[in-house]
């Protein structure tokens, strides 16, 4: 279990989990086709840390590093170069990452939502299909996301549940109830790899993952050389980060709706140790595993006021807006999502607290200049017409 | 209730469609891009009876018809295309069948699973977007099929199940276990059709059809000019007309496996009335109904003895063979799926007799001639090396 192939190796998770992997011994390839520099171009926005281009941070890393990281530039669409790459390596273990990750980008209109569903449907494919070929004893860790089950009003399993109906039992793939053309294409993704499992023998893992936060791992931390791409706007910003950001800058934290939903959080370190975990735990042959991986439950509101408290603490005065939710989504409702699974394999969450935000918000703050505030405030309706 | 949109007018169920629904006085469009007949040209197949072009089979059908028939050349791929139509019909029910048909097809390799699902999806993403923007009232029926359930422990429901987990309930999505890419297209569309009807306020009608067989309709039957395009090939035959075929040529029936696998079936004639029920009975808005489209449920092997015993009856020899099953899919399992919807609507189903099979029998005979053998075993593997 020594060779890695990272896909989606220039992500806020995928660049942060080449560096650690490569930094405890493995060989990692990592690939990137930029997707997300060029949504970036198209609609005004940046990370708020100053990064550099892929290959300059690899260049970077490899001068301090003992095991090398080599980076491909390449789509997934492109199936010939799917191919070969999996042909050359013959990867131990691939860490997929590589999707269209914005829901809100997904449901700006025809051509996002096609986009969306296309690339990472299409993509998955293009990998299935070549590991089949060349490698099926790769392990294939899918990323994926707690927002396929919706919020149903019954116990969230991981990825299958024990039906009983009419006095008979089955255990069947937990139902989807995804909440975006993002968050169905990862629905469709589960149902594909768990069929090229059952009928190709192939070995997924399936993460389920939380919303992530934080700015920085171990790795990210030893050099501004090393920063990952933070995003606090409306298309790619996700919730605590984006309240941090918009606390630094003196804007009122924007909470959508009442901020009674319920979601599922991870800090970007857990990430990467559930990574770990899970290439150290492969499925058997022919079995699709799924994970959930979070740490942490909590109304969007509670996130908001701990953001600012914390902001309190350091002299920051912050308000609280509760705007009209752009999304669909139950306000009020059961949330219990289990995640044991981790949990069991020895992950030690990093839980949220105050001194954690304030770091956050420190950090934050060496970029204040940066902060572009026209870019938080959502701009896509789930309902608008396309 | 009055203007119909046929997506896939020219295909096996669709041409019929078509026809049925202008005889009973509705105004129909029928749209279709040929992809069936781009599919026979490249895999050197045909369809059993002659069928002319789908533009001379509409004139020939306006000649005697008191409704004429509208047809446009268009790919669901084209967004400008099902816009323009869209907007411009303002349909009342829109009859999908316009996606590509064959499990098998869609697992011959990686450039057709990509197509499958890339046209399948996308196809049915630009018709909602086009529905959502122009004609949110407009009554989406996609056709589906039973293949979504795969063959699970448990009763099939129709698209739902009342879940009991942990002292708690929700009702949820059916779980899914498709196939075939295929099979897994249907699904992926399904989600996705949910999605835009919770979302936005669509309304859609998702018919799980089972397999359909039988050569002719009332309105086929008014000439050789309308016949439907009757497959019996590894590609698009289905097993009771494939077994059909099989007799008449004096091939021994092939039967996959063991022939233990259980299955649904109905008649053309009772899809078409299904489709009629489903027109007259849509959702409300924002409801996403399910309908589980069949009549009949047997084991494959129990066909072939019928098929053997109604061709011995009119002196045709036949011998049954059971070879190695080219897919994927249990030998011995529980199935006991419901169709009540239907039957509480009125459907009063064609059920499979001797007499049937004999009159189908008799049909083919007429275009003995024209079978090629050759295309008849199976040549695609669910497992083997793309």
């Amino acid at each position: 279990m020594n060779k890695i192939l990272i896909l989606g190796g220039d992500g806020y998770l995928g660049w942060p989990t080449t560096m650690h992997l490569s930094s405890i011994g493995y060989d990692v390839t990592s690939i990137d086709n930029f997707s997300k520099r060029k949504i970036e171009i198209e609609n005004s926005i940046r990370p708020l840390f100053r990064i550099e281009t892929m290959q300059n941070r690899v260049r970077a890393w490899n001068r301090i590093a003992k095991k090398k990281i080599k980076f491909c530039y390449g789509d997934l669409l492109n199936h010939r170069f799917v191919y070969e790459i999996i042909r050359s390596i013959k990867p131990d273990a691939i860490i997929h990452y590589g999707e269209q990750p914005s829901a809100p980008y997904s449901m700006a209109g025809r051509e996002q939502a096609v986009f969306t569903q296309n690339n990472n449907i299409i993509g998955t494919l293009n990998l299935l299909f070549a590991v089949k070929k060349y490698s099926p004893d790769s392990h294939i860790i899918k990323l994926g996301t707690m927002g396929v089950y919706g919020t149903p009003n019954i116990d969230i399993e991981e990825g299958f549940l024990k039906v009983k109906h009419k006095n008979r039992t089955d255990i069947m793939h937990f139902p989807f109830k995804p909440q975006s053309y993002y968050h169905l294409s990862k629905a469709h993704d589960s149902l594909n790899l768990s069929f090229a499992c059952r009928v190709w023998g192939l070995k997924v893992t399936d993460l389920n993952q939380g919303v992530v936060y934080g700015t920085d791992t171990k790795e990210t931390r030893i050099s501004e050389e090393l920063n990952t791409s933070f995003h606090y706007d409306h298309l790619f910003g996700t919730v605590i980060n984006r309240f941090c950001v918009e606390a630094v800058c003196g804007k009122p934290l924007s909470v959508y709706g009442k901020g009674s939903q319920i979601r599922t959080f991870l800090n970007i370190e857990d990430t990467l140790k559930c990574i770990s975990i899970a290439i150290k735990n492969p499925p058997k042959k022919a079995q699709y595993l799924v994970r959930n991986q979070f740490t942490e439950i909590f109304n969007i509101k509670e996130l908001a006021i701990l953001v600012q408290e914390s902001s309190n603490k350091i002299g920051i005065k912050t308000n609280i807006n509760f705007i009209q939710n752009p999304r669909h989504e139950m306000q009020n409702h059961y949330y219990n999502p289990q995640n044991k699974s981790f949990i069991k394999l020895g992950l030690k969450p990093k839980k949220i607290n105050q001194k954690f935000i304030i770091s956050v918000l420190e950090k934050i703050n060496n970029y204040k200049e940066r902060i572009d505030i026209g870019t938080i405030d959502p701009e896509i309706k789930w309902d608008q017409n396309h």
